[in-house]
């Protein structure tokens, strides 16, 4: 297989941590969103909504959407529940995170990596979403090792991704024990690979 | 089960939908979002994210996030299909439903439908994304009778909640051949209800 990805991207990362877990093995293609590589005709044809991750199969087809590729990748793994409602229930957490949480937290971040400063009131509005995102995470994770089906699975791998560098968002983690105890957590799990090669 | 949703919601619609179709029998709690009623203390003990649809299953387990009550609806019925690419696929029209339409196409819509008439740049730059996914589905359907395995799946009752409205938020699909050839196909499926009662 092989993985369109651009290192940066922290829905890059939930797949490339998956496969480290699950000891996938893959070729990577570096792909620069910031140089529009995703928008060119050649990308477009593996993914015609132009982002990344986009993984190549071997037999030619191509699978898009980062929660779609764990979801390919986990199923029939420990990292997918065996029980219906354990399924939906990491499914609603991943749904979360691309609705509630990533729009802000990923956003913020993003914003703050540009050459140019953000607009101060686009970036508190993030902020201020982000921190309702992280408020919900905070409250679950008081009465819960982990997000769903009380075990690891791919609701941490897509949560763990952006909130691991909330910080480069500006957003601060201090006062989220209950997501403090859970981001060790996730750092200590068999397999575990940082976000980005230290080069 | 009990199904606590907000009439006007297409997230709402997509479950009533899928409900209809699946033969599923449900009570039906409606819960008003502009007067709050997502963010009273018992609603959050059922979704701490404040927003319907939310599913209470008849053992008192909640579930939110419309995407993920879909498939746990449809897992076992002709609305998931049976092969792992397949699935994947569905999930993946799904995120990009929830992530790059959703926001855009249902967000412009429930802008127009506010008492004061909403910020023009905002309203625009909605309208321009949403442009875009209503593009990407349309390339899509051009060669693809249904979005994802071949089949009617969970994936067109997604996208069809808020695109069958599109022009409530400003869009117009006249140009949309393809989509507008789907949304017939969807409107003619066995079962179909539609988004609201006529009352």
């Amino acid at each position: 297989m092989i993985l369109y990805d651009d290192p940066i991207s922290g829905n890059g990362y939930k797949v490339r941590l998956a496969m480290a877990q699950l000891g996938v093995d893959c070729e990577l293609i570096e792909v620069d969103i910031l140089k529009g590589e995703t928008r060119t005709p050649k990308f477009l044809r593996l993914n015609p909504n132009g982002k990344i991750p986009t993984l190549l199969l071997d037999d030619g087809r191509a699978l898009s959407e980062s929660n779609a590729i764990l979801y390919y990748l986990a199923s029939g793994s420990p990292l997918w529940p065996d029980d219906l409602y354990g399924q939906a229930d990491v499914l609603r957490w991943m749904n979360f995170e691309q609705y509630s949480h990533e729009p802000y937290v990923a956003v913020a971040r993003f914003m703050l990596h540009q050459p140019d400063p953000p607009d101060p009131a686009v970036l508190a509005e993030k902020q201020e979403r982000g921190y309702a995102a992280l408020d919900v995470m905070d409250g679950h994770l008081k009465s819960h090792e982990f997000f769903a089906a009380g075990r690891y699975s791919i609701a941490d791998i897509a949560l763990y991704a952006y909130t691991h560098v909330a910080d480069e968002g500006g957003f601060d983690l201090g006062k989220y024990d209950a997501v403090n105890r859970w981001l060790e957590s996730v750092r200590g799990r068999p397999g575990y690979v940082p976000m980005a090669p230290a080069d």
